[in-house]
């Protein structure tokens, strides 16, 4: 010690990388799919080409299911991914992804970044050699496609829906069937009634599949995704090895990245939507009695789950004050000034 | 040509950059003042240090009020201010920030990155020698402190209230009289009943000033704020000479900063709104009558700028079209879900 030099500092701050990407989205999903290729864009320019990550869309190193995992065991350095596909193998890996009847998209940024969710979910991810930061958001989705009115828990008994997961969990105890079904099948069985519904994401996502054709009832909202957290993982021994700056860089482009894919979807949403009543979607909302029964066995499966898994239990209670108080102030400004401009909408005032 | 060699690429990649940023906020909101050195520290982390700014809080360079002035003429190379700090001397400064009845924090996002709203904005600031990006946002504002309950247009007549720019232009069509008063005065103004009402942020600044002690009366939304852009300026000369990766870089932290802004705001407002009502806040919706009249008084003062300074009428005119959609696509899923907890928030069902 005292007498070995330091590294030289340029190769220290600023070494080549060349990271490689498995994002869980195909490249069809397209503003989704963006937000990998999106940090790999802004990490590229913000160090002259030196950070490299490139990005492989699913199925092309590895299924898109299976990206989170590929990261844990060092097939790729980093996954772009929604924390609950791989609930299955954990169901506390939901916790940073989305949870039913939890937070908008809105008040998943302030959870994740000021309410401690982030540092819970990065301490859950430790023993999977992962740490992650939010790379998008799709806004609340929509509650999918249906050949039938669903009206009361009635109409849902035996309904075979494309859903799943937790939110597949949830609906079957109100008498669902859920499916799984590849996102490219799923017209086809639709169509001759192998299922009788399907959930996908929201409006510009949904009118590139057509399923108004064939399952015209589009209900909302989506209360299983209220504002789901896209990720990026990173496999923790890699990050580890980054200098700072560069530690420093990922977590500014992905926040950045985050905010855009809201941003986007956000700026699509609106005209997909008007072009799907065009083409003959048929707007309806849950019922309240549907809603309500949803909102008690979401419940039912939080209580098992937090009696069967420790790190469940600790994200999914740190999320209850946190969203009672969301919920409580959001009902003053926000709420009253976005009521007030839907109704001048709704009165014709808002256009020229 | 062809003779020169070009600057050996380290020196062009990574130079020492040492800049100067007037804020137009104190420290004492240290929300949406932190956005300044939070830039700064991004910038400085990803650099090594080599990309530095020196933020100076409101007064301590320039006055608040005249940090954009001060980017303009290179006193400084940069500001974190609102655009409509600036209105007085060019009311078309005011569409990058935020216009009464247009959008929520959400959607500003949403318009500003993906709907034209920042091009438009920097197409006019280029006659200031400006350019900027979106560096933070409070979400939609509350609508102030008031010494009486008002309830109908008649309660605006002859009100004294300390409400700047634009806002104060809108309401002055009510009947409002605006009242310029500086921060630190209006606590003791509105004791001894200099004036009646005063607006100011949300509950997390509110609460640092007392006001429930002297006008108790909390009025909600601030409708001339639906969703305020907090901007960082930079003088378009210093702005050009930058290599382009640290254009990039300064992009990619300006927009983890806006996020990261909206998302302190809201983490910090919900405790704050609680401890105001227990402190004496009494909280009330602006009626109906006065909401829809200053809707009208807004588009009155919008057909009147509009007529007189092109720069405004094309920015706000770019508006409409964005906010009708908008406004109709958020009445589905979002606004369900959002309703939906709302009403399990009031019926205490959030909480553990």
């Amino acid at each position: 010690a005292g007498t070995t030099l330091a590294a030289p500092a340029i190769a220290q701050e600023m070494p080549s990388i060349n990271w490689r990407m498995a994002s869980s989205f195909p490249t069809s999903l397209d503003t989704i799919y963006g937000g990998g290729p999106e940090l790999a864009k802004r990490l590229e320019e913000a160090t002259d080409g030196k950070f490299k990550i490139q990005v492989f869309a699913a199925g092309e190193l590895v299924p898109g299911l299976d990206a989170i995992n590929a990261t844990t065991d060092g097939t790729v350095e980093c996954a772009h991914s929604v924390g609950y596909y791989n609930w299955g193998k954990d169901p506390a890996f939901a916790c940073g992804a989305d949870l039913p009847f939890t937070f908008s998209g809105r008040a998943k940024a302030a959870y994740n970044y000021h309410g401690g969710g982030l540092e819970k979910y990065n301490q859950f991810l430790e023993q999977y050699d992962l740490i992650s930061f939010p790379g998008g958001n799709t806004g609340t989705q929509m509650g999918g496609w249906y050949r039938k009115e669903i009206n009361t828990l009635a109409d849902l008994q035996g309904l075979k829906m494309r859903i799943a997961g937790l939110a597949g969990r949830v609906v079957s105890k109100l008498g669902v069937v859920p499916q799984q079904i590849a996102g490219g099948d799923i017209y086809a069985s639709l169509e001759k009634g192998t299922i009788d519904a399907t959930e996908w994401v929201g409006p510009y996502d949904d009118s590139k599949l057509g399923f108004q054709k064939v399952a015209p009832y589009y209900y909302y909202p989506g209360f299983w995704e209220g504002g789901p957290t896209v990720s990026f993982f990173f496999n923790k021994a890699q990050w580890d090895q980054l200098p700072d700056n560069y530690k420093s860089l990922v977590r500014s482009c992905a926040q950045a990245t985050d905010q855009n894919m809201l941003a986007k979807y956000d700026s699509k949403n609106p005209a997909a939507l008007k072009e799907l009543v065009a083409s003959g979607a048929k707007l309806r909302p849950f019922s309240e009695e549907i809603l309500t029964a949803a909102f008690e066995a979401a419940n039912e499966v939080y209580a098992e789950l937090s009696a069967e898994n420790e790190w469940f239990k600790t994200q999914y209670e740190a999320m209850l004050q946190f969203r009672d108080d969301w919920y409580l102030y959001a009902q003053t400004s926000e709420y009253t000034f976005d009521t007030f401009m839907m109704i001048q909408q709704r009165n014709g005032k808002l256009a020229p």
